[in-house]
């Protein structure tokens, strides 16, 4: 089991939709900001030092299982773990948590891919960065 | 097996992330947005006749794999398909195909439940409902 | 001259545009997100506040002026303060401050008309509220 | 006076925001997605082409007057006029209409400011480019 990092994540009023809750594409994004900073303060390899080293990362699959709606005022934090990682690809799980009840607002997993920023192609993860990522 | 209904979406320049490819959450987005003119075109049955009823669809469940990024130019049209329904659910399958190519850029499903406006909670889907549905 | 109030605004990956900066149109949502929260904390008077008097800000007037482009890893502040009111309006100045280089990336203003939530009208600001915002 | 040019726009579910409305921001966005097909259909010259060039160009003010509020039924077209050109910027008039009332739903203006992409510096425009806008 690898560590789980927890990133505050503020709502902002553009992020809330036609049913008054924040739409429920901006929950993918919040995880996305929050795996962003965790990069930066968890993995120290930030998005930028993965481009130095002529990688990208990109979303290969999305799954996310909305339990409770978030509204304007609601505090959140996202955790996320890494869960397994292969070839060119980490599995990381994700909980979008609501302070104050401590209850799940939404849960699942992105599949992310290392690809070349040259060609595009999937790279298999070296080992440096499996070292990293596997705390 | 329930009919295919087809969307043309335009690719707007917000859409496109710091990647220069369409925001991989848009992707759900045009899915709902071709869905949301479905309902008008397709079922005959719109968002706003499900309010008048004291109904609201929310999506419980998306799942999204990422195929083929798409660019400012690209032409797409989003594929949708009922799969099943049961109880105050329906899984809705989607394609976004790029038109030029007749290539997936992307393909999921969506799981949405129809609530009670006044209350928020799951209502079974009526037979009437169903009955459009599953055409 | 009326109080300046200071929000810092966290900058979000889904914010970054196509030329790789954030998008121009978030430059807004930054000031209305900043707005939003300087409503609770500083003018003890929240959005949800207004609603329950029955009562609604929207905007009516939007101005900026796009000093120097913001990237993924900069911090920044954004800076409001009222210019004047008048009837059912206020004009608010604000400026999107680079914290390290105290830099102005952005800067203008915004005219925001109170409603009535049932009519939709302008409504004339009562004293009360006047006496909030000329702080 | 330079020629006006029309593009519909589709208004997406997820543009609608807390209050039941076109977010204000994507007013902006409509416009500059229009002004981005007027540049292929009407200009011959596309964002593309201008890349390939060494130019790029950017939003240096906006102004927007809300008048009406858009809902997700609506149909809109965004027209645009060039007004003026100088140095290295255009000053471009802007109407988005609701088609169905032909009333106008917000207005303004946006300065562009045409830049190169290696320096990021503005470039006075050419006389080619003058000539391909002043119809």
């Amino acid at each position: 089991m690898y560590s789980t990092f927890e990133t505050e994540i503020t709502i902002r009023p553009d992020d809330i939709d036609l049913n008054n809750h924040v739409h429920n594409t901006k929950y993918l994004d919040y995880v996305q900001a929050a795996r962003y900073e965790q990069m930066i303060k968890e993995y120290k390899m930030s998005m930028e030092d993965f481009h130095s080293l002529g990688y990208n990362w990109v979303a290969s699959t999305a799954h996310i299982e909305f339990k409770r709606a978030l509204t304007l005022g609601d505090k959140i934090v996202v955790k996320t773990q890494l869960k397994s990682y292969s070839g060119a690809q980490v599995v990381v799980d994700f909980w979008i948590v609501k302070t104050d009840s401590q209850k799940v607002a939404a849960e699942g997993y992105l599949v992310y891919t290392m690809i070349s920023l040259s060609s595009g192609k999937p790279v298999r993860l070296p080992e440096e960065i499996i070292k990293k990522y596997t705390v």
